[in-house]
C-alpha cells in the first residue's frame, strides 16, 4: 500500500506513470467511469478549499466512489479530541482512502507539525492518505503543475523554469513553492529561485532539490532580481510565500514584505523578457491586482485556468493509481 | 446554455414547459431516474439552508447526478479570497450546473448585491448557474408555487391572489415576495399586493410586474388594509419583509414594524372572507404564532407543505431542462 | 414505520434480528450492495461526529443510497428557528430516513430535552427517523456493543459485564452507559455499575434495566469500589459521565470529579482480576492517558477498533431493516 503524501517519495518512473494516466484521464475519461464502484473516499479537511476539494470530489464520483466530505468544524478528529492514531484506524476501518489537508494555522504554526501529521495518519491506516496540502506540501498541486507545463509542449528537460516569490499582504505556506521545487527539480528543469533575499525556502527543501538536479540533469540558482531572473524563461510560475525565520509572527513579518508590495507585485512588463511562448502559472486563488496584475493573469501568457482544470484529472490519476492497483 | 437566475429572464413558453415537466417529474419520476448520470452539480451556500438545500441535492441524485454541497464556512469561494470571476471559471471546469445561495448578510446588505454576483458568476461560468436564493429572486420557489397553485386545480388566469406582508420580528430580505409577484403576474392572476404604507416592495419590480400583467391580462392592486385584501381570494401567500427605506438598517427599522404586530399577524379569521376552497400558502420556515398562528398554518386552507414538497420536482425539472436540453 | 430512538422500544426478537443481520451484512456485505439504491438518507447533526457520521454514510453508500450529511451550521433546522413539526414533515418528503444527532449541550442542558426531540421529529416525520445519538440514549452504538461482545464469542447470557465509571475532565452525557445498561439487561447479562457514588445512573433507567433482567435472567448490582467491580469480568465497558445532581453545571461538577482522577483512571492492573479472556469495551473517542492508559487502549484485552468498526455493519443492518422491510 502507498500513500501520496509528498511527491519525493514517489520513485520517477511512478510519477511518470501518474503523469501518463492523467493524460488517459483526460484523454478518454468514460473508459475509467466506474472503475472504483463501491470505494469511498473520506476527504477531511481541517481548513477551507475549493480547488482540491471540488476536483477531488468530482473525480472520485466519476470513477465510481462515494466521497464523503469531512470538514474540521463537524467532526471530532486528530489533534485535540481524539489521538492521531485512533482516528486514523477507525476512518480507515469504514474508507478506501483519505485525503487530509492541514494548514499551519491549525497547528498553531508549529514548524511542519502538519506534515507529521500526515504522516502519523498514515503510519496507522490501513489504507491510503492523500494529502489534500500541509504546511510543507501539495504533491496534487505540483503533479498537477508539471501535467500542464508538458501538455503546453513543453518537454521540461532543459527548459527554464522561474519560481517567483510575489507579493501578497499575509504570509502563505511553504506548500505549493516547496512542491513545485520538488517535482522540476525532477524533471530535468533549469530552475531560477527568485525573491528577497529574506524569503529563501527551507535549506533542507533546496538541499533535496540540489540532489534531484545532480540525477535529473537540471540546474538550480538563486536570484534576488526580479528582471533579471525573468529573463528567456519557458514558465513563470508565481507564488508568495512567508519569511522562513519570521514563520507563525505574522505581525512583524509584515514588516519586512511592505517594501515589496510594488517591486515585487507580478506586472505585465514582467514578462516581457521571457520566451515569446513562456507560460505563466498559478496555483489559485490569487489576489488581482495585488499579488500580479490583471494584465497578468488574463493574459495571453497566463494558463493559470488549464491549470486549475488539470486538477480534475490528475486526483482521478492518484485515486486509480492508489486503489487499483 | 441558459442560467437559472430569475423566472423573468425566461419566456412564458419556457415555464410553461418547465410547469409541464415538474407535473411529469412528479407523476413519473422513475422514468427520469438516472437521466443526468455522470454529471455534478455544485452546491454552493453563503447562507444556511433546509429546503433549498435538501430538495435540489435529493432531486440531483435521483437524476443520477452527484449533489456537492459546498458552505462558505468551508471553501475560498468568490467575493473577499478570491474573484468572482475566477471561483467561477474555476468550478464550471468541474462541474455541470452549479447552484448559489446569497443573502444580503453576506453583502453587507449592499443593495442588489447578491444578485449582482449571482449575474457576474453566469458571465463568467461555462455551466449553468442555477439561483438558490438570492437578495433579489427565489425563483425555485417562485416557479414551485405557480406549480402548486395550478395543482389545486386553480388556474391562474383571473383568479385572485393575495399576496400579504405579514409580521415577523425582524427585516427579511424581497427574494420571496419579489419572485411570486413576477411570477404570478406573468400568469394572469388577478394580484392584491398588501402591506403596511411604508413596505412598498421595490418599484423597478413593481413595474416589470405591471408590464408583465400588460401580457397576460392580470390585473394588479395595492391595499394597506388586510381585511379589505383577503376579500374573495382564492390564493393568499403570506410572507414578511423589510422597509425598503431601511434596508441594512434592523435597528431603525424595528420600531417601523412594533405597531404591526398584532394586526398583520395572521389569524384565522383574516381568512374567512377568502373563497371557501381558497389556499393559503408561505415557502417555510415560518415563526409559529409570530407571523401566523398555528390554526392558519395548519388550518383547512394551508398548502405550505404541499409547496415544500413540490420543490423537490421543481428541482428535478430545472436540472433536466439546463442540463438535458 | 418504525423509528430507531431507542432499542428499549424494539422487541427483543426485532433486536435479535438486527443482530443477525449485522453479522450478515458483516459476512457477505455484496450480496446486499444497492439494495436501497434510489433512496436517500438525511443525516442532521447538531453537534460533530466522526464513527456515527462516517460508518451510517459508508453503509448508505455501500446500500446504493444518498447520504445528505446536514450541519446545524449549515441549516435552519428545528428548535429555534423552525419548529421540529415543520422541519420534520419536510424533510420527510425528500427523504426515506432521517438520523439526528443532538446533545445536551444544543438544548442547553435541560434534562431529556434532546430524546424529547428526538421523539417530536419522529411524532411528525412520515420516514424512519434513526438516532444518531441523543442526550439519553445512543442506540447504534450499543446495538454494536452487543454485537461485538457476541462476535468475541461471548454468549451474553451469565456472563459478566462491568459498566465503568471513569475520569474525564469535562461530565460527559449519560447515552452511552443508559444505552448498554439497556442492552446488555435485554441480554441476560450479570451486571456490575461501578462508579464513585455520586456518579449513580438515573434511577428511571435503572428501573427498566431491573425490569429488563427479570426478564432476560440476568442481574444487576452496583458497586463502588472499582477493584471489587472487576473481579472475574468478562467484559468490561469504560465510559466517563457527568453526577446526576449537577447535570448542566459543569463548574461546580469539576470539583465533584476531581479526587477521583487517579483512581478512576483506568490502568493496566485493574484488567489483571478479569477472566483471562476478557474484553475491554469503549465507544471512542477517549482521551489517552486520562481516560485510560495507552496499556489499556492498546492492550490484548481491548477490542475498541472492532466496535469502531461494527458500526459499519450495524448501520447497514438498521437501514435495511427499517427500509427493507
Amino acid at each position: 500500500m502507498k500513500h501520496f503524501i509528498s511527491t519525493q517519495e514517489w520513485k520517477k518512473e511512478e510519477l511518470d506513470k501518474l503523469l501518463d494516466l492523467t493524460a488517459e484521464m483526460k484523454k478518454d475519461p468514460e473508459e475509467y467511469n466506474n472503475s472504483l464502484l463501491g470505494k469511498s473516499l473520506c476527504m477531511f479537511f481541517y481548513n477551507p478549499s475549493t480547488r482540491t476539494r471540488n476536483s477531488t470530489e468530482v473525480a472520485a464520483y466519476q470513477l465510481g466512489m462515494h466521497p464523503a466530505f469531512n470538514s474540521i468544524k463537524d467532526a471530532w478528529i486528530g489533534y485535540q479530541s481524539e489521538s492521531i492514531k485512533d482516528t486514523s484506524i477507525v476512518l480507515s476501518k469504514y474508507y478506501d482512502a483519505i485525503g487530509i489537508r492541514i494548514f499551519p494555522v491549525s497547528v498553531k504554526w508549529k514548524y511542519k507539525e502538519g506534515h507529521r501529521i500526515l504522516n502519523e495518519f498514515a503510519r496507522y491506516s490501513e489504507v491510503p492518505i492523500i494529502n489534500f496540502e500541509d504546511d510543507q506540501f501539495h504533491p496534487l498541486q505540483a503533479l498537477t503543475d508539471i501535467f500542464t507545463i508538458r501538455e503546453k509542449k513543453i518537454h521540461t528537460e532543459g527548459k527554464k523554469i522561474v519560481i517567483s516569490w510575489c507579493y501578497h499582504p499575509k504570509p502563505l505556506p511553504f506548500s505549493v513553492p516547496n512542491s513545485i521545487l520538488l517535482m522540476s527539480s525532477r524533471y530535468g528543469m533549469d530552475i531560477t529561485l527568485t525573491h528577497p533575499k529574506e524569503y529563501r525556502l527551507d535549506d533542507e527543501i533546496i538541499s533535496v532539490a540540489e540532489n534531484n538536479i545532480t540525477q535529473s540533469g537540471g540546474t538550480l540558482s538563486f536570484s534576488h532580481d526580479i528582471d533579471e531572473a525573468y529573463q528567456d524563461a519557458d514558465v513563470v510560475y508565481i507564488k508568495s510565500w512567508g519569511a522562513r525565520p519570521y514563520y507563525g509572527d505574522a505581525k512583524n513579518e509584515k514588516q519586512l514584505r511592505i517594501p515589496y508590495r510594488e517591486s515585487w507585485r507580478i506586472k505585465a512588463n514582467h514578462l516581457e523578457k521571457t520566451e515569446k511562448d513562456s507560460v505563466l502559472m498559478h496555483c489559485l486563488p490569487i489576489r488581482r491586482n495585488v499579488v500580479a496584475d490583471d494584465e497578468v493573469i488574463d493574459g495571453k501568457h497566463s494558463i493559470v485556468y488549464k491549470q486549475a482544470e488539470n486538477r480534475l484529472y490528475t486526483a482521478k490519476a492518484v485515486l486509480y493509481n492508489l486503489l487499483k492497483n
